[in-house]
């Protein structure tokens, strides 16, 4: 073997690895977040996830949940939020609960001051996001090359506006190619009830149910209830939907007889009414939105 | 360093490569849609999934949904008409819509004239895929090589047979091994009924309705609602199920205020009823099947 | 081109590999089976889905299911057992219906003697996978660098125990640092009824339903039926619920006409109760649990 041949050889090698390694060395996409009121009974979902596939080929879709009570952007507020610190601070959020689609709400992206993106109708959805990470800047997706469709749909922009545009982000496109900068004042805020705390006592919303469990899901941050005084084991007095209760205050759910009510600090911080293996909305047939009040512990 | 000690590292280097590219430079897996009646709530869909991951590890597999209704072949087929066109031109769907499983029906594999692959019973699932696309050429699936399980079972052909061909599929297998081609003029049909226009108006049918929202489906295409000469504005004079309405066609739900009917051109492009932000199915109490009839917008 | 210039392009070319191969080079990522009660109408699948990216990024999620019957141990030990057998040998299964949450039991993982591993509350959910598979040894978590959270919560160890454990199982981390060994004698077992056979017949109950189609899941091995001496073609008196039946024994659904019931061996090999294209639960009224009896064939 001569220096020639080495040379051939080394030359065939770069010329493989040039072939072989762009790939490699791509930058790697972000994870995308997907939620929606679509439900999975038919192609909605799937087609989505379908346009997102195409734009950013092996990109990885978690699903946070297509079951949001239809139109509900209280609750996907509540999921986005509760969602997105687990996910990566470059993750691409797209929700899609739209009641308005097709007005003149807008269609945008925002990027919280953590670095998440959030892909969505601009109609109260971030709040709660904004509220705790803050929104550093935000677009208007206008950009028909973010769009998919010769023309976009009147009604299902999931599929025309909101997946193409995740999909850019996911792939590291510039977004301020999407569209023009907003003024992130501008931005439509929700406007959330949270439970307020007087001389007598606490007053607040059941605002949801836990799943299959209907553990009740109350908009009490575990430090306002923290405000009234009571202690673990302390049994409370609890005024639901009109009626009176008395409920211990514990842990968690084993610390209390398999069918008997608790109150407890939920896993999301907030204070919780449930039974230990039973379900508390269906038996005390109490539902969102219903009223919570409890006083003060006695000193 | 001599040129022996260049000549063994260019070798270790070759060697190198040798083990470590191959992986990289394989045919990248196809993706797998993959569409069911099974529902969720069992291990099902799972154990497919996990059959096809044995095939080809790593597999994207995209649900369209898995709650077809069960046993409902024409709810399907639209779904897989639907999903199609969003799909890269490579991509392998597996459909398990079987109402006569184990009985003499056909397993096969068609490839549309795009080049998609479709593997489901031959129960008239792909109808509307073969009206659009053109069917190029199928095979039934009759080597048991493409299937698993020593002995295949007689009611879950879905993990024994569709789920192993479409990974087969997937990882760029040669379809002719699979089965003998069979002619396509022998597969079987869905009779689908369209919406039929006469000199009076419009006959269509209810054939659905869309996910949670309650919007009805028909079965009229935007071009044949076109033929009855109505215009964006005009209130639509419509019998549905027996019953008397009039409905103003607009473009999208929040032309109309909240809590009102409308018609519109869905994302499908087809005719559809819908109201603004609230359920018409549930509301007006009208459910799949169910006719409706339009008459000629009068001169 | 001269000694001094080749020998630069090797040493750029193998710092160039050594910084692209590293990342390919990687031992892959273990497969996930995620299986809960948790259903996915709100955000805690995702999360625990967000959790094990975040640990093992990249890593495949396969969903068993989420909408286990909630607290139902019995049927998530059928669900686990059931999957198990089509995932590779190296899967980590983690499984989280934990009806005593926050209580004294263990979280834990085990290892079958097949290799698979299995992260789960210790409350019987491995009974089934234990008596097929065998146990070869199980740690308990309670190392904090395999959990999240400052301080994990009370109520939700999907999120902050079991999710985060099956990712560093996934991603290849030594499970001896998981927490103590534990001896597999010690682990609880769920106490599950087979069917009994006497002189005069068999004795089983009915355990679930099969998805949507209604069929009845059984806890009667085929081998356990086969001992009654019936043939394919018998028709077979039994007694279901307290109600009698004869139904004819047959191979499939399509054995018998639309909406006629049969008796056959399912694709788990089990005996089961079906109706050609309807529903035999909602037919016959029959859910679990209920006992059915099957006298021996008359010689």
């Amino acid at each position: 073997m001569n220096l020639r041949r080495i040379l051939r050889s080394l030359s065939a090698l770069i010329l493989l690895l040039a072939l072989v390694l762009p790939g490699n060395a791509q930058t790697p996409l972000k994870t995308i977040a997907f939620m929606t009121d679509f439900d999975v009974k038919d192609d909605a979902v799937g087609i989505c996830k379908a346009v997102m596939q195409g734009i950013a080929p092996g990109v990885n879709i978690l699903d946070v949940t297509h079951q949001v009570t239809p139109y509900s952007i209280a609750e996907a507020a509540r999921f986005l939020a509760g969602t997105a610190p687990y996910l990566p601070k470059d993750a691409v959020f797209v929700a899609v609960i739209d009641p308005t689609v097709g007005s003149k709400r807008r269609a945008i992206i925002a990027k919280s001051k953590l670095g998440q993106y959030f892909v969505l109708p601009d109609n109260g959805l971030l709040t709660l996001v904004q509220d705790r990470d803050g929104i550093e800047s935000a677009r208007q997706i206008l950009n028909p090359a973010w769009m998919i469709g010769a023309k976009t749909s009147s009604t299902f922009h999931g599929r025309d506006i909101f997946s193409p545009a995740a999909a850019h982000l996911a792939k590291g496109d510039d977004w301020t190619q999407a569209g023009p900068a907003i003024d992130v004042s501008t931005l439509v805020r929700l406007d959330l009830k949270s439970a307020t705390v007087n001389a007598a006592g606490l007053l607040g919303q059941v605002i949801g149910t836990d799943g299959p469990f209907g553990n009740l899901v109350l908009n009490i941050p575990a430090e306002t209830f923290a405000e009234l005084g009571y202690r673990i084991g302390d049994v409370i007095p609890i005024s639901l939907a009109g009626k009176p209760y008395a409920i211990p205050f514990v842990k968690t759910f084993s610390d209390v007889p398999v069918g008997k009510p608790l109150v407890y600090i939920d896993s999301r911080g907030r204070l919780s009414l449930g039974i230990n293996q039973r379900n508390f909305s269906t038996t005390y047939q109490v539902d969102a939105p219903a009223e919570i009040a409890i006083p003060r512990k006695p000193q």
